[in-house]
């Protein structure tokens, strides 16, 4: 498991009960990080993909690396107020309160291939607000990849069931 | 001028006069993205490079598509407060009080060579303050790049003053 093994697990982090899966140890890992992204290229290979839609922030770490190799555009899905151009946005629920993800109103032109990457898939809120504004945008999400996936919590089984094909390089389960 | 012409110009933004340079239009297309992380890394053909840092949070982007073509580690440098694990920090000067930039504590190994990249510098309170936390870290700063340079604000100036080797793709200068 060279890629999980490299992963650091910091306990009751952001709070009590929390196992926060932290991938800058991978990220910072020269071989980590280099199988890490190429482990994804190969997933997709041979496929049209027009953009990578990365979310904040840490799936601009891996977008960029796949947007460059898939020589693709890379679009950045942000937080809320991030992005300095006209934007279309959704929100989505958090523990108490709500998010919002935006992405500027050109990122997509209709009919674009994009694949959506993030670090992490947990509940899936985040990637499923940002799946329906690729969609809103008239984009085709042909996608959606995570290093890690959460499943106790449903959010790849969520997005599954909504017709999207997941693919995440390793998962963390029960613990 | 394949790149500086893909640079969205966005007039008196975040407030007036001032010309924010969006450089989402070069990365969502395939074409100037491409480009741009290549005439980066071309610039440190033959060098040798252990991290990349990355500043937070369009250096990402960019820094994530070098740290892979160069098979080296990549470094988020993030705002304050955003790290999960045990961190250094640097303040720096704002305009109207302090920000801050952490990395962990163990991303940089004494003697590892890292190279800096931001998408553009101006002031260069940013980059001046990473410069610090990577020197902290007894890290050796063999360069910083950016996409894009703005001249009139000194930046690149104050960090050449001290003795980096600073690179950037492309200036805007008194408009």
């Amino acid at each position: 498991m060279p890629i999980r093994s490299r992963i650091r697990t910091i306990p009751d982090y952001p709070k009590p009960g929390i196992q926060f899966r932290d991938v800058t140890t991978l990220f910072q890992d020269a071989t980590g990080f280099r199988l890490a992204v190429d482990e994804l290229l190969k997933t997709y290979q041979g496929v049209a993909i027009d953009k990578v839609a990365g979310i904040e922030a840490r799936g601009f770490v891996l977008g960029g690396a796949m947007a460059h190799q898939f020589e693709c555009g890379f679009v950045p899905v942000r937080k809320r107020g991030k992005l300095p151009w006209q934007t279309i946005g959704r929100d989505y629920a958090l523990e108490y309160g709500t998010d919002r993800v935006e992405i500027h109103v050109d990122a997509i032109a209709p009919g674009e291939r994009v694949l959506l990457v993030d670090d992490l898939i947990a509940t899936g809120g985040t990637a499923q607000a940002a799946v329906d504004l690729i969609e809103e945008a008239q984009g085709i999400v042909i996608g959606c990849c995570f290093l890690i996936d959460l499943p106790d919590l449903g959010g790849s089984r969520r997005l599954e069931a909504r017709g999207y094909a997941v693919h995440s390089l390793c998962q963390f389960e029960g613990e």
